[in-house]
């Protein structure tokens, strides 16, 4: 049984230990997070043990608030074989140096760069890579959402070069100190850093990208341009999509027109958080020769966390074919809806 | 075994449907509703029968989008003792007639006037009156929440009086063409229509209400100034609330300090449809001699779910306790956490 | 003095009455509205005559609210010349019988379809078209923002082909019953119809369009594509910006990252209504070799004020030189900011 | 004529600046802004005189964007009678020292405490007391919208009591990072600090206060209850407020039911950058014996820019008489429109 931990408790790294959680080849021994708040409270409601990463004259604090620990950070490193970093942007970086000299693995999140583990993963592509790596990276939940459906399209047709659009959600639900209230913010670079980081994992991807920021915190919505190498149809196309259970077709002829929409069905499907681990992709595409269009939606929130689960896989060597490492996964997720 | 029908599948409907489906002394024979959207054939994932409330000329849409029903909305009726109807305001009073002709019990939800049963319903506060009821209505969720709360005061201080601002949220999370986006719309009748509406359970409550729209889909934010009957602490206040597990406190020492960080709790908890079923008082409340001052949210969504099923018990004669009815129906839905 | 009547006081026709009332060679002789609300107030307190365009027997609610009006909406066609229908969608094709009737002038706005006068107008492109033209029609926002920018690179550059993504904006500042307020909503008909609509003045365009509405009620983003008939620069491309005054050129280096600080830079400008009849171009656009990709912000509310106070020039015979019925428009409305 | 500075460019700084351009009893010699963005260019363009008040070693940015300056803050102090000082909050108390060497007289905004100065200020209550004070504080916007009506009401009828609910607009246009953006955060300090803050200005008012944050960036609302000291009509109290000019009855009858329509009467009536300098108070009142209860809308960028004319005049001993002084602002920035 693998050992496994997580650092930072957020968004991503509530979910991941909730996953990891329903694994039965591995095994949470906690999760460490720097203050006891509520989401301490309800960690210790699932039965996690908490570990403090905070430093160690605020250890009070957790006591003060009836959370109860089982130590440090530094006492979960020497528990486990291998750490899933969700720390926030920045921090994953400077845990590096403590995850070495423990000799433990470790995964980071997309908020860190590339060079961290100069590996960056995803399940359809390089499982295979991930075999028996020291660290890896999971790609952010956009870039995610890219290669997901741009894998499927390359596999099938061939693509010859995409041009996407990013609308992005300004913030998590949570999150709520972050705007705007009302305004449409334009991602000042273009093309924008997406692009660059689908090619971290699909490296002859050819693809540009542009981005700007809605004022809503339930979803990304891509609109992609691809050139496919050869010509298509819809159905071929829909056909070439169904075969990825990670990938989710929905239509406007069922009434699904929004990201509210998209949420909706994952909440009524009961997953963990609410949550849409599948790229939700609309069947109302244009489709012309070798050209295609189409519209998808990301669930920033947890689009990554099977992701993490079959890197850990991986990277442990527990499971050495993709297919089955990925199946596994949906499984005890639930991934996989057709409606 | 109680045969219980759900007319109407929208944001209530399919909730109270899942809450039937959780319980051991009734069944739900089917739900019915008048398309075939992506909601209709997410109820054939969860197992549920679906019969057609739309005219007789539009059943085919159902086939041809591959959604099998057992029948029409007269057919349910047939086979149902209880309909639970959550029809959208104004339709359910025109179904009265058909339940009645049938003969069948139902139960309305807080759109309709309280003169469709002339009986409103809260299972804290008047449970043995729906014993046997042919008719009931469940308040509101802002009522619901209103009384809750309020009862929980009476019932250990006594309520001298009341008055609350509720800054309601406009739409529900899937009301994609409800707005404002930016702007806050007044209630123009001062006192608004809550106030009487908490009457029609707490018949003697001295009450004033007035409401704003706020641009938010999560929850309803509840202002409330009570004079007690006698002076009182904090502490008596949160004891008082404790004794009632649909009621939580939260506090923003542990960072709750919005509707957003409510619903991650919900959510966190693993809740059907990641609902609130509870109504969030915060600890954070004003308190001096008599006068008590605080704020609470409310899941519109969600907090008369359990509502409606202790009035399923009741009216059907299942259980003559009302204690005993909640305490079934919150064990089967994981009401009552205490952080 | 050319009698110009405005049909219609929503977002539009107030601003095309103000806009009116700054010209030296027509004259408003009065707005039609069907109600006696705040706006019909402040139309008094400008000065300008109010007609009723509601049934006979509603005019009384216009007495009652203390509205003087100087007669019906039949009254005002009699005067006038010429119409500018800024009535609702699908309002202003009933009203053609009548204006016909009366043998007067009209123009629609982009709400209507292209087939209400078989003429859609813009200042830049089909000035000299317009002249003694009985009805023409106005574009809508959207596709006025395109006509400009696309006619500006096609005049200097020549453009091949163009694939534009509209985020658009939901809903008006005052059209508080409009969402959505938390989600991002698909137009499921790829291509939408702005392509098509931009060809009904620039009708040689090689145009492709998607559209998703956004949660804000500022203004619209665009997203363009272009590819032009020769190698650009971004220099060149800005040149080619800056000869047309309804082109605002903006940068993020100024601290310009949003479309809310495109509006702060219109209420700083102290325009009528704050308003920004230019389009804003970022200057942070990308280019290689023949292909340029750039963002542009529309303020739905005003950019085709200036084009309807030109279209009645041109309709009217007054001005038969687009450039010099531009300058005049432009001066009058302080149009032509350079930052 | 008095020669007055402003120090910071942001939503207030701007205001002030272009108010008392208006006034021809005194000068604006200049504005001091630490960077060169877009607002210093646009301040350019109305013709005032930029300062920098940045470091030293910063200054070349302001050339390097092609923004001309006078000189640097320190030069601004020189030339000036008095400054306004519209730096972020805690910024000004740091320039306290500056002003205090340079012996020139100094006005902060609300984000300062009362401390800074002992003397907090409006206009209708103790602009006498303000006559060649040295220092002053304007309250902020929330206070100001309090005092206005609750003064008028006090030498109307006597207020014995006051509890307010504050629903604040969380972020002002042009603040994009600021959230929430679908929720609704509480103010967990009961009471909120505002009724303190009147007390700064109204010292016996006997007021309570609390507050929330709603997802809007257009104007505060505020439900305020009133225990008067002898019973009211409803007329009589829309007599006493329409004796403010400062204030602005409004109406749902009129169609204005939400702070939208207020803003879009601002944007209609011409104003510079589109505000409102009235408190908005609905008609829609309740009133039963001597209680009241009032909803009125705050537009948080502009509500105390007249409030600052008025200290200026009254600090330099350019006007003695309050009434004389109000009169002169009101009408230099068209305030006290009737609708």
């Amino acid at each position: 049984m693998i050992r496994v931990g997580v650092n930072g408790y957020g968004v991503i790294g509530r979910r991941v230990a909730y996953a990891i959680s329903k694994q039965n080849d591995m095994e949470l021994v906690g999760i460490a997070k720097p203050d006891p708040d509520y989401k301490a409270k309800l960690a210790i409601k699932r039965g996690f043990d908490i570990y403090a990463s905070c430093d160690a004259d605020r250890v009070a604090s957790f006591d003060s608030k009836g959370v109860k620990i089982r130590g440090m950070l530094s006492d979960l490193i020497e528990k486990v074989d291998i750490m899933v970093d969700c720390t926030p942007e920045g921090v994953g970086a400077k845990n590096q140096k403590i995850y070495d000299k423990a000799g433990i693995k470790a995964i980071w999140q997309g908020g860190e760069e590339h060079s961290i583990s100069n590996f960056s993963f995803n399940a359809y592509v390089n499982y295979s890579s991930a075999i028996n790596a020291k660290y890896s990276r999971i790609v952010s939940c956009n870039t995610t959402g890219l290669i997901r459906t741009l894998n499927a399209l390359n596999n099938a047709f061939g693509v010859k070069s995409v041009n996407a659009f990013l609308v992005r959600r300004a913030a998590d639900p949570v999150e709520i100190k972050k705007g705007p209230i009302n305004a449409i913010e334009i991602e000042k670079d273009m093309p924008s850093h997406h692009g660059d980081d689908v090619k971290t994992v699909l490296s002859n991807m050819d693809i540009h990208t542009v981005a700007a920021k809605a004022s809503t915190t339930l979803m990304h919505l891509h609109d992609i341009n691809v050139e496919l190498k050869k010509n298509i149809t819809k159905d071929e196309v829909i056909d070439a999509f169904r075969k990825y259970r990670r990938i989710m077709l929905v239509s406007a002829e069922d009434g699904i027109t929004s990201t509210a929409h998209v949420m909706d069905i994952a909440r009524e499907l009961g997953r963990g958080h609410g949550d849409m681990y599948e790229i939700a992709v609309w069947k109302e595409m244009f489709v012309n020769d070798r050209r295609l269009q189409y519209f998808q939606a990301i669930h920033q929130e947890s689009d990554v966390v099977p992701e993490n689960i079959d890197a850990i896989r991986a990277m442990c060597n527990i499971e050495t074919d993709a297919e089955k490492s990925i199946n596994k996964t949906d499984i005890s997720l639930g991934i996989g809806v057709s409606l």
